[in-house]
């Protein structure tokens, strides 16, 4: 087909979307002797495959039928449940008539796309924040207003009337955020959530990594502050790293007049979630295996993302800032202000080394082009030393 | 959540959500008692619980961790490559990267809606059509226009250049469409593809119910007959209607610059869809499998469709028409003018059956209020003839 030629129209959301420049780069990183810190893979190491084979095992034995039926909309009523009850021991008072299933917490924010945002609606966003929020959100044409960050998360003195007025919500993502892997500490999340409900602004609290916390003690949800603050807390959370990323399943967690209408659009999306795959899960998290799973998966994730400080603290200069999460996945590296970090990636892929770029990760906001993101989970050790010794020294040469 | 006292703000298109009277109606007919012709379900006979069971061992057993992984946003390669191979076989000219994976055809519709609709965007739809599509489109806040239809189907003559003015695409069910049952005979197919080549009209074939032929002979696709006349056809298939829905899997046949589109939707929009689903699909259908098991599927359809057939000419009243469908699940009635089916449900209900009224399926035009869709694929004979009689007993009371 030859664009010159096309007289039919495309939407004007349609229109907007370009192939990301990164996202090309980042093609290259696919092969195997590239050492790529780009990723957001969650380690294969970590997926419980022969508990998910039995669960799925006995589900197509004992309930083949339902299990390939289509189901309700709002998802499997006990996985619901389990979800409402895991939710009621981190003390929040939920029931499962307030959780809806979803295909991966990604599609919820597609969702709350169609929900909230009207062309031109000012939502609030992290500066830095996760880039498939944005690129979701951004399909329904809102004006992102970027919300300040620094080494606590986000700043609730900046929820100014000014910056807050007529925004549809605030996203949020408290724990070992996606890029920064910074955690929102107890007082900004209550004065988070007390600030919110004084605005009536909806929170969008996204957890995919609160479970994965390796260092710190855990602290309350923004779900159960804000119900108790008496704000509109919506929360997002995923199996896709507590059990495994391929099975697409997540879950939204909100007061009942939002998830009513999160049921229809979720209906006019994709009519429901796999029910072979919620009730597999199900079956394989309601014998409490988690509880045992977990902090398996925990000591994984801690001992790569203590490769990769040690490595940083030997290899990288002393003009370079970066975070020490508490949980998670990533590490997010503050170079001096001069070194361009797209620049910095195509001179490390020519030495087979990767990381993302951390301009795209803001919104709303002039991007601070001397960051970038590291995930250090799916790396072997070795690698991990030998890719952080490359950017240094490549980020040695650039420091003036 | 009391809404009066809300004040943040949903989108326009949440805020024209309603709940659907119908929908509420309809809860009333899960219950046993109710012989209900309402459904949209497939035979839970025709499941290949055996096959699916080994063919999710076999991947959770051979490739464990890559099934449970992230995958790519176009689909699992493999499976890409099986859909347009079958395809070709069809006479379509079909490459593997002309295809997406998606959750469910009704995934498409939302994709779809995504691409090429803004608010106020012309789209012609038959009337009636398929509810879903109407759902799906209707969040993007589109302009319907009705393209009218008669037993051969939708009329290509109608689609004059004032009808299709700034129209975005046509949305076409060609085979036993989904409410009426009914097939767009190959002179029609001709000239819709020729007319849409002229046009620069891209056309939308959703063919969920094709391999569920039981009587007559195959037409050629809209696809192949498009191509072939320079027309831009987007095809969408499922396997819920030949494998089993509560999979959710489907797929996208379209020219390459749209299917570019349309992958970068679908990352913003769910990521991908589940990669061990699609290879166990995959490990299901590339052994030849449904080439044994859509002929007994097929058997099975054409039985239940002969019981209704047969009750209908026994039971409804001389002033009643109803479609002769040669293949899936639907057959529409159409009574006197004066008989609503809204109200006819009501009494239905109140002796334990139940149907879909036609009315909500028409767009963009005044429905007709005397018209249903009966499904037939769930229901035993027995419960077929009785409740066939019980809908002829109360129209026959209506007659004038």
């Amino acid at each position: 087909m030859d664009m010159s030629t096309r007289r039919y129209a495309f939407s004007q959301r349609a229109e907007n979307l370009t192939s990301s420049a990164i996202r090309e780069i980042l093609k290259i990183t696919e092969r195997p002797e590239v050492i790529s810190f780009a990723g957001g893979l969650p380690s294969p190491k970590g997926f419980p495959v022969a508990e998910l084979k039995a669960a799925f095992d006995r589900v197509l034995q004992d309930q083949g039928t339902v299990a390939l039926q289509y189901g309700p909309t709002e998802g499997y009523a006990p996985l619901r449940e389990w979800v409402a009850e895991d939710l009621r021991r981190t003390g929040a008072d939920v029931s499962a008539d307030e959780v809806l299933i979803v295909s991966g917490s990604q599609q919820a924010l597609d969702m709350l796309g169609k929900l909230y945002i009207d062309a031109g609606s000012p939502v609030l966003v992290e500066a830095p924040s996760y880039l498939g929020a944005l690129q979701s959100f951004s399909l329904f044409e809102p004006r992102f207003v970027s919300t300040p960050t620094d080494d606590r998360g986000l700043i609730p003195e900046a929820l100014t009337d000014e910056r807050t007025a007529g925004a549809r919500f605030i996203y949020v993502l408290p724990n070992f955020q996606n890029p920064t892997g910074l955690t929102l500490d107890l007082a900004r999340r209550k004065a988070l959530v007390e600030r919110c409900a004084q605005l009536d602004l909806p929170i969008i609290e996204d957890d995919p990594y609160g479970e994965l916390r390796y260092s710190g003690e855990p602290l309350p949800g923004l779900l159960g502050l804000g119900r108790a603050a008496g704000a509109t807390v919506i929360r997002l959370g995923t199996f896709s790293k507590v059990l495994a990323p391929g099975l697409r399943l997540g879950y939204v967690v909100a007061p009942r007049e939002i998830i009513s209408k999160l049921v229809q659009i979720k209906q006019a999306t994709d009519l429901h979630t796999a029910s072979l795959t919620q009730m597999a899960v199900y079956e394989a998290v309601s014998t409490g295996f988690l509880d045992t799973h977990l902090p398996k998966v925990r000591e994984l994730y801690k001992q790569q993302c203590a490769y990769m400080l040690d490595a940083l603290a030997q290899h990288f200069p002393k003009s370079v800032q970066w975070t020490r999460p508490e949980g998670g996945m990533f590490i997010w590296v503050t170079m001096p202000d001069h070194i361009n970090s797209q620049e910095l990636l195509r001179a490390a892929i020519d030495e087979y080394v990767a990381f993302v770029p951390g301009a795209p990760f803001f919104a709303g906001v002039e991007p601070q082009h001397n960051t970038m993101r590291l995930s250090f989970v799916t790396v072997p050790e070795d690698r991990i030393r030998a890719g952080v010794a490359t950017l240094g020294r490549l980020i040695g040469q650039r420091e003036r």
